[in-house]
This record gives structure tokens, C-alpha cells and sequence, in this order.
């Protein structure tokens, strides 16, 4: 194949596109929506405004922002045939298989479904984005047997998904964190999901396949899926009475992953990992249980000593979300329940100025020709 | 971002990955699966054959496809849940968002759900290879009001998909026609929608998320969806009782696309189109209705002279399934029928020797920093 340049595997370090949206500097460990730093963002924005900046590229004036507060607020709409079919399902599945589901069949009730404009897009990102923070929360309830909790427009897109979950109005310390992990999740530049979710929209096809794609991307443990994987450790590690730190090591020995280090972008620290540390530390203390913040800092340290690996994103979100009371299996939910800002926002870039996007495969297979054989001869 | 490679837009002549699967030359207009070349795969294989070569790597022997063809005949099973959810979509939507959505369901009732290991996902792409056929025949009986028509596992895969559609055993030349189109459609090396299969499966995310996605992809009028778009210009041609030539001279004139013609990677005909074009003909002339051929024919001598573009695999699919009397929007679906061999096939390569496909983006927004600024200063 002469005409292709061959790439890294995993397409490591090719520009797969122009983008204005998410500036990184892996090396400085920099990331910037739209130019503003993370660390701005994260201690001055609300999931709202970041929002509104990733999709439009400025920060809203009060009037603006207003509007789309609201816009998003009265999108928290969930069809009747949604609950339906998220009543429907085993209660055995993951959440993400449901999110997965679910956000495909919303376009059967979307109204733009057959129209792929701008405009048409930034409507059904409105929709969507409420929907899938309904989604989850719903389906949580129906697993559970409880009532399903009628989305309150008043309150703010943490808030809300914070009231739908747990049917209690939740503390401004809970809606606080959450909607700074949600600012922090929303967009990471072509990270897979996203890139996968810009792959799909090139063909011209819709925002829900897009969507849908990104959620199954998302859902695999090299990606969203670790936060739930560094729990998952945790719990063990608790359980076992083990020291936290033996039992990494033992894992390092036996050349097992642990995840929630290292990031193929980041030779440093991840700046979102920052604030999800501190986060986890301040609920520990607050709520007197520091105990996986305790665990999840022992380790951290002995793998920086030794890995020279930093923690990423996925790492204190774990002990965060537990602390909050968060089902496990939801922080990957969650995840996706940030991340469609982005996803959003890139799916839209791509169409702005869209061309397939079809890379080239180097050929390893058998030598061209050879020749088919009747079966009696093979 | 200086650590990075700029690479053409939509990574055009980019290797994204090593394969074994499947070889182009589009120069030379060459087309192979496991370096056996298409047109002797058109010529004298099955789909099933084909099947077992692109998960393989060989042609079987005579036991190794009888055990094939009767594991996927075997497989010939949707769970009653699953004809419920296709029982309770909107009758509204296409036939492509209805695959998308049951085929993501479809991980709820797979034992092997939780298993990504490679002999769990042969059996998944079993499974799955065979429920994509049922789904499209049950989702089209359900939406004309007829009875569904149980899988009969003595046909073969082609034969059983046109048995379940129509209610009636097909004829030798609809099965042999449909099968050839299965084998013609079954890979193309890193489509896009076999490339979002590869970005979501390197999250190390499960086969059915993989194919979610991919089946979002197809659906696009850039890829899949050209097939339908051909049909839908011709049918609009016949009913205005235009001369096709005429018109589509017309369209380019007023800069309007032409569906089915041109390919980024073939630069001289695509290989398959010339079978296409080869069965639709011999369909019309049996059938006593030239019309879709002599119009489709009169349209590419047009378009290969004015604009030097060929025929692609979309253009002659549109009349060969027309002829066969085939709704114009299961033509993308049937193609997913058939590339569900190679998408499974690709899947299982990236997992068998994975890394995360992660690129960049060459950063095109505000200059980093921009600051956060209160609302009332903006």
C-alpha cells in the first residue's frame, strides 16, 4: 500500500482532525475548553456554562446563559415509551447497556430525528443531554422497585439528576461536587468515544447513532469504564482486610493492570485528577469516613514512587462517587452523563465541515492471489 | 502540538491498523478477502463459506462449513422479549434505528455478555450474524401487519432471510442473487462503519456495543445509505417521467451529490459494482421490467463521461433488490446483514492483539489562556 502513511498503532499521536473545542498540552498537563484552563472552570463554572461554552465557544452573557439553563431544564422530557422499554429490560444489565439502548431508541421520538442540520443538532443536544441524566436516574429506581421521581425544572442539571436519583433534595455539598466532576468530564478532544461518535456522524448518519456509539465506546474498561474498575479494587482490597499497598504490589508483580494510571496523553498529572483528589479528601473529612480516600492516596503514592504513572480522571471519581452514596455501576453513567457535552459539541463540529473519515488498514493476510478451491480439493 | 502527525482530513491514506482481513488495490480495482480475490468468491462461494473465511483466515473443509453453517443456522434465535421491543417501536421510524436499537438489546439475552474473551465472541458473532437477518425480516412483518414467520435452520442464510420476509420459499435466482450481494458486501477493510466497530471494541467495550455503533454508521448517506439514496433518485425520475439522463445532468449542474458513484479507495470501477450491475441486468431480463436497469445504465455511461467517477457497490444494489421486490429501506439494512461477517471479523482481530485507537486533534480555538471571567464582566 504505497500512497498510506503508516500510523502508530492506535492511531498514537496522528491529528485525526481540526478541532476548536478542547485544547491539551499532554506534556504540561494542560487542558483548556474553548482556551479557558480546567482549573478555572472547575472552581469558578457551572456544568451549564460549560456546556454553553463547549457548544457555542464563549462564555454566555447572564441572558444567554439564562436561556440555556431553561432550554436544557425543559428538555427534561422522557417519552412514556422510554420508561417503558427501560421497564422492560432484565434487571441484570448494566447500566450502560440501558443508557446504550435507551439513547438509540429516543430517536424513534425525537422530532428532528430526519433532520441533520445545524440547528436540527443543537435542538436534539438539548434533548439529549437532559434525557440521558434522566435515564439513568429512572432506571436506577425501577431496579430498585422504587417510584420513579418526576424531573423538578427549577433545579440545576446536577441537582436534578442528584433529586431523580435519590428522591431527595440533595445537599449543596453533593450538588456542588457532582456538577464540578461533571464540568471536569465534559470534554477530553478525540478521545475515543468522541472520536468514535465523529467517526459515526461523518457518514452523515444521525446524532443518536453518533450518541449511541460513543456510550458502547465509553463503556469499555480502557476508557469510562476504569472508574468503575478502581472501585471495584477498593472494595476488594476492604474487604480482604488487606493493606492497600501489598496488594497493588502483588498486582504490579503479577503484571495486572491497575486502573485508574497513566494516560496516553499525560506525561504528567492529569489537572482533572486535582480536583476530583481534593474533592474526595473534603467528603471524607465531612462525612467522617475517609477511609477510601485514605486507601485510594496509598496507592497513589506507591504507584507514582514506582510506575511513575500519575493518577488520571477515573481515579479519585471513584472514592468521590462513593462517598456521595453512588451506585458503582453508575460512574460510568455518569461519565456519559458529562461527557454528551462534548460529545455534542464534536459531533456537531464534524458536520460543520464533514468529510468521511476512512482510514487504511496495512494488509498482514494471506498473499493476494489465492485461489478458491472447490471444497473436495481443500 | 508539535509530538504530532498532521494527517489528511478524514484520515484519508492513513494506516490505522495491521489486518489480515481483507486486501484492496484501488488502483488495479481489487478486491479480496484473505487474499482470495472477490470476483472468484462472487462466482463460486456461499455466504457461509465466505463467513468462515473472514473469521478464519481459510476456506473450510467440507466438515469444517457443514459445522459452520449449522452453528449459524442454530443460532437462528430471538429471545420473545426481543420481538416484543420490535413490536413496540413506532412504526414511524427506519428500519436502520430499529436495528440499531434491538441489536443493542440483544446483550441482555447473550449468556455471554460479560465475557470479551475470543471464543466468547465467535460465539457472540454467531449469534449476532444470525439475529441481524431475523430482525430486519420480523421488524418489516411486524410494521406491514403480518404474521411473523418462524426461522426455518434447513435454509440456508440467504434463503432463510428471504423465507422470513416474505413468507414464501424464495427462488433459486432471489436466494443465489442475495447471497452473491451478501458475499460482495460482507468486508470492505476499515469502512467507517468497520473502523467505529475497531474505536469502540479498543476501549476493550463488548462486541454488541461495537456493532451498535457500527450499524450507526452504515446508516449514513455517505456509506450504507447510498444505496437507499440511488433507489429513491430513480423511483423520483420514473414517477416525474423524466429522461434520467436529462436529470441527472441537471443535478450536477446545480452541484447536487449523485449517490453510487466514486470511492475514496477505488480510482478505477469497484469491483463489485460490475457484479451488481451484471445481476440486476440479468434480473430485469427474466423479470420482463428493464426499467430500474436501463435507467441505472443510461445514468453511469453519463456519469462516467462527464465526471470520470464509477459506479460503486451502492449503484446496481438499488435495482437488484428493487427487482427482487425488496423495500428501499431494508437496502442499507441488507447490507448490514452481510457486513455483520466482516465487522465480527475485525472486532475479533482488534481484540486479539488490542490498543486503545486514540488520535489528536490539531487545536484550532481560542488562544490558550483565554480567561473565565464573572458573568457580570462579559
Amino acid at each position: 500500500m504505497s500512497t498510506a502513511a503508516v500510523a502508530g498503532k492506535g492511531l498514537e499521536g496522528i491529528v485525526a482532525a481540526n478541532s476548536g473545542i478542547c485544547w491539551i498540552d499532554g506534556d504540561a498537563g494542560v487542558l483548556a475548553y474553548r482556551g479557558i484552563d480546567i482549573h478555572e472552570l472547575a472552581e469558578s463554572s457551572t456544568f451549564e456554562e460549560t456546556t454553553f461554552l463547549l457548544w457555542n465557544g464563549w462564555l454566555p452573557k447572564e441572558s444567554e446563559l439564562k436561556e440555556f439553563s431553561a432550554k436544557l431544564a425543559e428538555a427534561r422530557e422522557l417519552d412514556p415509551k422510554i420508561i417503558d422499554l427501560l421497564k422492560s429490560l432484565p434487571s441484570n444489565g448494566t447500566p450502560m447497556e440501558v443508557l446504550r439502548t435507551a439513547v438509540s431508541a429516543l430517536s424513534f421520538y425525537d422530532a428532528d430525528e430526519k433532520d441533520n442540520t445545524h440547528n436540527a443538532n443543537v435542538r436534539k443536544a438539548f434533548r439529549i443531554t437532559a434525557q440521558i441524566a434522566m435515564i439513568v436516574a429512572v432506571y436506577d429506581r425501577i431496579r430498585k422497585g422504587l417510584e420513579i421521581v418526576p424531573a423538578d425544572k427549577s433545579l440545576t442539571h446536577a441537582a436534578n439528576f442528584l433529586w431523580m436519583l435519590n428522591g431527595v433534595k440533595p445537599t449543596e455539598t453533593a450538588t456542588q461536587t457532582l456538577d464540578i466532576a461533571l464540568i471536569l468530564h465534559a470534554d477530553h478532544e478525540l478521545n475515543a468515544s468522541t472520536f468514535a461518535a465523529r467517526v459515526i456522524a461523518a457518514t452523515l448518519s444521525d446524532i443518536h447513532s453518533a450518541i449511541t456509539g460513543a456510550i458502547g465506546a465509553l463503556k469499555g474498561p480502557l476508557h469510562g469504564g476504569a472508574n468503575e474498575a478502581v472501585m471495584r479494587l477498593l472494595q476488594a482490597i476492604d474487604k480482604a482486610g488487606e493493606d492497600p499497598v501489598k496488594h497493588v504490589k502483588a498486582m504490579l508483580e503479577s503484571r495486572q493492570k491497575v486502573s485508574g494510571f497513566g494516560h496516553r496523553v499525560y506525561k504528567t498529572e492529569d489537572p482533572r485528577a486535582t480536583h476530583l483528589r481534593r474533592m474526595s479528601e473534603q467528603l471524607g473529612k465531612d462525612s467522617g469516613n475517609s477511609k477510601w480516600f485514605d486507601m485510594s492516596r496509598a496507592i497513589e503514592l506507591y504507584i507514582n514512587r514506582e510506575k511513575k504513572l500519575n493518577a488520571n480522571v477515573d481515579f479519585y471519581s471513584a472514592s468521590t462517587y462513593t462517598t456521595l452514596g453512588i451506585n458503582i455501576d453508575l460512574f460510568t453513567p455518569i461519565f456519559a452523563i458529562s461527557r454528551i457535552a462534548g460529545w455534542s459539541a464534536h459531533v456537531i463540529e464534524q458536520l460543520d465541515d464533514n468529510r468521511l473519515i476512512r482510514p487504511r488498514a496495512e494488509y498482514i493476510g494471506p498473499e493476494y492471489p489465492t485461489h478458491w478451491k472447490p471444497v473436495a480439493e481443500r
